[in-house]
């Protein structure tokens, strides 16, 4: 029997997991939508009866290991969830011990952002790559950092919080105590809330994109304000990094058409570096599995000093 | 006989090198200032000679290696200074090979403040930990990043250029084509030229922080002003990194009574991760030395591959 791992991608909205092999095959996968409202229990009863059914019908002999991906700052060492805005419910409970003892395996935790910049490493845009930084743009935005090949951690697990960089000094205020977060300023929510503002109405950043592709001016200036935030966060990037190549995924990627224009530009103003290495800014490939991805690959890592240490 | 390097700092006003063994112990060091306008051809002569000054007083056998530590954007493959303000005759010449073939020796090059930050986590206040930036403080502001003990370079060796972290989208006008890079907000020439706004007159930084101590209010607005810029990028460094420790070291840090306390209000406002994580921010301990000490490391370095490469 062949070498895999299993990983479990537990979204906003969708609980998914996967058995795959070393090479990035997909032998089988389980998906489902995750109920918040019926508890913490149910939740985690989900996510070990995902992976016990997986790890049945692929056979528990060549099983490397376990990956679980969650939302939220992850405290590494301890395996528990220090704040998580979309699962309030898992906050602060050790759901790694918890998913170890039912099913009485080893279980590597990640964020989720993390785990989507590690799995487009391993089998997307990244793959050509040993350092790369992903940012995520849906709801919110999250961040994830490859150096060397891996994970950037920092000392407690809670580096790659890009979301959180300051490109507005006193822009939006934000959940996290700053104002002015690249999130409150180029996710799906921004763009949803600057369009209001724009007197365009109670719209979703897939009809403010509809609208500026159809010429609404408004529309277009919404994209250009998203494009110009995301722009100074990532010629911040560039400028601290020095990294070939950073990455951009998310629902908010399909309007691209729309932002990418003013944030190169602003990238190009902003960045010597960038104006003066061939730095890449590039749509990541594996779509709304590159979490699944990355948490299948967690247990093939072998040297990763923060993740052992957890393991 | 011991094993010893040689570092040789070169910098705006003055150029220093030191023989220093393993251990960090100094051996022997020769200082002098800097004379730009005599050329690039005095300048490199300087410097090739104060390294065999030391190579024949401390003799060539013990010799490890050489690191030479220069001020500007490098190219750290090709051994070229892409970019350096401070000494144009330097630009775009191959400043390492040179030295090489003069000396009949190899040698490592490596930009200043990143060589100050491998200064600082080898014999200063970094010596406990793995993972640090530092922000050097002075006329304008320079980063170095290390990351697992070592130089974060990114793929052509241009990364920790923090001094151009935006934090006023449009803010003063800088050198590298951004605006309010911190480098215009909370470095020395900053604290002046905000000083002069302020109606203080022409003043130095140091005379500043004089009026500031002294209890003249517009100087402390000025301090004000600047932590909160610093503050800014630091916030960001901590959300991006999670590294356990931040170093401030450079001549502005004579200020840190005034610029401290704001700046750490302004950290602890915008990061989460500064609020919910033991994150030191801390006076760098080897002052206009740590450039040296750093320069002196680099040849006992034994894992670093883009330094291996570039070597």
């Amino acid at each position: 029997m062949s070498e895999y791992s299993i990983g479990l991608d537990l979204g906003g909205t969708n609980l998914r997991a996967a058995a795959i092999d070393t090479q990035g095959r997909m032998l089988d996968k389980v998906s489902g939508s995750t109920n918040y409202s019926e508890g913490r229990q149910a939740l985690v009863d989900d996510m070990v009866n995902s992976i016990a059914h997986l790890r049945k019908n692929i056979g528990a002999d060549g099983l490397t290991g376990i990956g679980v991906v969650v939302p939220g700052f992850i405290h590494l060492k301890e395996g528990v969830i220090a704040n998580c805005n979309n699962i309030a419910c898992l906050e602060n409970f050790p759901i790694r011990d918890e998913i170890e003892k039912r099913l009485s395996a080893r279980v590597i935790l990640e964020n989720d952002a993390n785990a989507a910049a590690l799995g487009e490493k391993w089998m997307g845009a990244g793959r050509d790559v040993d350092d790369l930084v992903l940012l995520t743009l849906g709801t919110g935005i999250g961040g994830g950092i490859i150096s060397r090949g891996q994970v950037l951690h920092g000392f407690l697990g809670m580096a790659g919080e890009l979301g959180h960089i300051t490109v507005v000094p006193n822009g939006n205020p934000c959940g996290c105590g700053n104002r002015g977060c690249v999130e409150k300023h180029a996710s799906a929510q921004a763009i949803s809330a600057m369009a209001r503002l724009a007197g365009l109405g109670d719209v979703t950043s897939e009809q403010v994109h509809r609208m500026a592709v159809g010429g609404n001016e408004k529309a277009q200036e919404v994209f250009a304000a998203m494009g110009q935030a995301l722009g100074i966060a990532l010629a911040m990037l560039i400028n601290t990094f020095n990294f070939p190549l950073y990455l951009l995924s998310g629902g908010v990627l399909a309007a691209w058409d729309q932002f990418a224009p003013p944030m190169l530009e602003e990238v190009r103003r902003r960045s010597f570096t960038f104006r003066h290495s061939h730095t890449r800014i590039e749509q990541a490939t594996l779509g709304n599995e590159a979490g699944l991805f990355g948490a299948a690959y967690l247990p093939y890592r072998r040297s990763d000093a923060l993740a052992q240490a957890a393991r």
